[in-house]
């Protein structure tokens, strides 16, 4: 699977996969293109030319086989390639993260909380350890983690920030609403809440 | 302003909002395309494109006035126009949103959260009061709310999700990691975070 999926793509294919989990715990054993279409309120010839991207899309008489269209879009989108984590910041909104559920079935894989907040370093949630921010760097470079999730609040986050570049940190997945100043090597996705929200209503 | 924005360009616009707001606070009059361009890693002509679709950019000799392209994208994207709204469910996701800070900037007016935890009704967050769930169709029609801010657990989406509907609620914006099953005359966003997280590492 060598061809680029662009990011609307990838966001449909989730939200797919999404449905098919919650058939195959249904034990539904069949899907088609215009179920999956209505759940979204899209059109299902949307449906079918995504999924017409993968391989191996189960395609049957009666639609797609459940189980092999799911294994299908997990293999495309690489959740068996494990991306190491970290999340800054245990706040509510690292907690909720951390405790978000089925991350690792995508392919994330959280090993620690960072937070310099000496109520908060030695707590565990979700079986995960809150941990002196001092340590992120050798941390990072010990596992091998070039992945922050940065959940601190808004007016420390570019300090935060420049240190996690520090730290050698490649990929900042920024939920905070301010724009991070970065070097070039140091990619940010922005969980621009406000953005998405936007979106949503702009036609209310 | 009648023309469609796209969504992508309303992204944009909403994280240019954010520079121009650090801008603001550093008391900094002037901005360029370039500048706005280097923090987000895009190419500036794009940020050239994205605001000539405004009226009154503040365009002057040396870039664009702050506090005018501000207002501007303010005014297009209608943070004047607030929306009332209601957080459903008060675990961690829940008090993140409701403490998130500067929601009503943009014109999103959370009035209250509601959860069905006798232990968390009538606990106050971010000086909204968590309230019985029982209670918000009766609230929803008192104050004219139709905005709904999905964040229990996924076990729960769906159920909840229905009751919304019920209770006449026609846009919720999901937080849940599932894909909800409402009829046409109900909008849902889904804030679908495992999509996200794979479309800013499906090239790692």
């Amino acid at each position: 699977m060598n061809k680029k999926i662009s990011d609307k793509v990838i966001n449909r294919l989730t939200l797919y996969h999404c449905i098919l989990s919650d058939f195959l715990n249904d034990k539904i054993e069949f899907i088609s293109s215009k179920q999956i279409a209505q759940l979204l309120h899209i059109d299902d010839s949307q449906v079918r030319k995504d999924i017409n991207l993968l391989n191996n899309s189960g395609k049957c008489r009666v639609g797609y086989i459940v189980k092999e269209l799911k294994i299908s879009i997990e293999k495309t989108l690489g959740f068996k390639k494990t991306k190491k984590a970290f999340i800054i910041g245990s706040g509510n909104l690292g907690s909720a993260i951390a405790n978000y559920g089925n991350f690792t079935d995508y392919g994330l894989n959280i090993l620690a909380l960072f937070d310099n907040d000496p109520n908060k370093i030695g707590k565990v949630i979700n079986r995960m350890k809150i941990q002196n921010v001092n340590e992120l760097e050798s941390v990072a470079k010990r596992e091998n983690v070039d992945i922050a999730i940065l959940t601190v609040p808004r007016q420390f986050a570019q300090a935060t920030a420049d240190f996690l570049v520090k730290a050698n940190i490649k990929y900042i997945w920024n939920f905070t609403p301010t724009v991070l100043s970065v070097p070039d090597d140091v990619q940010v996705w922005n969980e621009n809440l406000m953005g998405n929200f936007l979106q949503f209503t702009y036609n209310i």
